[in-house]
């Protein structure tokens, strides 16, 4: 299939611009690149640690295609002899506690008797929540999604608010943003315009990471922002393993360890019954942690 | 049912004893209590934190019983009314990178169409594996095991190799011990000698504890060591939230938070494709996680 092959390339090249602004950005951290081939098809995989604001970030690309599993039938609920995924996934976790964690992916499925799906996402997971940043993360993905559908922002939103949340604390694990899945095309846009959809998120995620690490990656911090730093990361431990999707199957159907886990945060505490202080920064930002903030909207407060 | 009352009374009464014990070896640390009490039963969660040489740990206390939902009706796999379940549930994270994790509990079900189980399990973590530690742990559990049948400790051993393993690593999260689920009491022994059976495990817990700290907790250690510790302790938090049917399940039935998460460690790293020098202390702690080594009759090396 030409398109494919098309999306493919496309995926990598935009990993490789990724790469690039997210290494000027940064300053002094560089991407590793590590290809990898296997029956089931090929990626490549390349990490950033320990840069001057990035502590830990990756950015992955892969292409498999092969016979659709039983279990993987029933996990997807499709029926199909062959299929085939293309995707970009990449996770930023910075090192100064104003700066928030970073999260995407795009990706394509399709099987040989003709089902074909778009999804992706994009969320923020702030340690300190900033009203001015929260609301400006969501208007530019309301800015990209409003190119080609007004539904898309809110549906879409709405999704990631539901996918991104702990149920056992009743908290979600950031800001949110968006999330789509199974989205086929020619419902609301066609194929071509999906590429363009997702090209212009992946194009967009490492500009506003970079916007935000100009704005917070020198503000000073202390010993209680760094607690606190791996307090909201746990929760980010929390999330991936217990809840999401990608990471749980990715394990279960034996993918590589280290390119799942890569997701996890650097550096993370467990403290028994921990609450912020009352009218602390800590308390202001877990108050936000909810489900239907309308972040654009929301008055400064 | 009086014996169920006998039971929950030697059960709060161990769960004294293990505080004495372990605030005695500790030497600083002491236990804050909380008794609570809900429409499905009560319990008594105790939790010691900076002690100086636990760093966290708990033993919790806990008698539900009422309807059998749905939910746990298909996960146990037992049709039934009604169910009684009571239990004692503690773990222990050391200060010192040379003290290990422990772990045990101990727990009865029943249900009021006539079904019972003892269930229960000790198993040891340790951050680098000491061969005469690991030997002397499973010899004391083996001893206890054989007072009441001599198919206890190799069946339950096995049993803690196969439950305490990490697929996604291909490796045990430490030295295993014994694990045991849905023992009908009147098999292989009576209701009397079970709860002789599980208080021994309960009273043998601190004082394996007590005596691995005595020996380890004044050992000096280095960055390095820390480093190691909280890449073993990553292990534990990926093996509780991926595996582990108890924490899944009381997440998943909307359980204390807190309580449940209180087994997972104080501070933990994840780094990408971190492997352990060749022939150092760590690599040989690595190579040791491993289901079906004889513990107890291992050459030194």
């Amino acid at each position: 299939m030409q398109d494919l092959k098309d999306l493919t390339h496309k995926f990598e090249e935009l990993q490789g611009q990724v790469c690039k602004i997210i290494e000027q950005s940064d300053g002094t951290g560089k991407f590793s690149k590590e290809n990898w081939k296997k029956d089931i098809g090929y990626g490549v995989t390349r990490v950033i640690s320990q840069g001057d604001k990035i502590e830990k970030g990756a950015i992955n690309f892969s292409k498999v295609s092969g016979p659709l599993s039983k279990k993987m039938s029933h996990v997807l609920g499709v029926q199909a002899k062959n299929f085939s995924a293309t995707g970009l996934s990449s996770i930023f976790h910075g090192k100064n506690p104003f700066l928030p964690s970073i999260h995407m992916n795009v990706r394509y499925f399709n099987t040989d008797n003709g089902l074909e799906w778009f999804g992706g996402c994009m969320d923020l997971t702030p340690i300190y929540i900033n009203m001015e940043t929260s609301g400006n993360f969501h208007k530019r993905l309301k800015e990209t999604c409003d190119k080609y559908h007004n539904s898309f922002y809110p549906e879409f939103k709405r999704w990631a608010d539901d996918y991104f949340f702990l149920p056992h604390r009743n908290e979600t694990r950031g800001i949110g943003g968006i999330f789509f899945d199974r989205q086929n095309p020619g419902e609301k846009i066609n194929f071509e315009q999906w590429i363009h959809f997702i090209t212009d998120l992946a194009e967009l995620y490492p500009r506003l990471y970079s916007d935000i690490m100009k704005k917070n990656a020198h503000k000073p911090y202390n010993e209680r922002n760094i607690f606190w730093q791996q307090i909201r990361w746990s929760r980010y431990v929390e999330f991936n393993l217990l809840y999401d999707r990608g990471t749980r199957f990715g394990i279960e159907s034996g993918g590589n360890t280290e390119s799942i886990l890569i997701s996890l945060p650097p550096r993370v505490k467990w403290e028994y019954n921990y609450m912020p202080e009352k009218g602390s920064d800590e308390e202001k930002t877990q108050k936000h942690l909810k489900k239907d903030i309308d972040w654009i909207n929301l008055e400064n407060d």
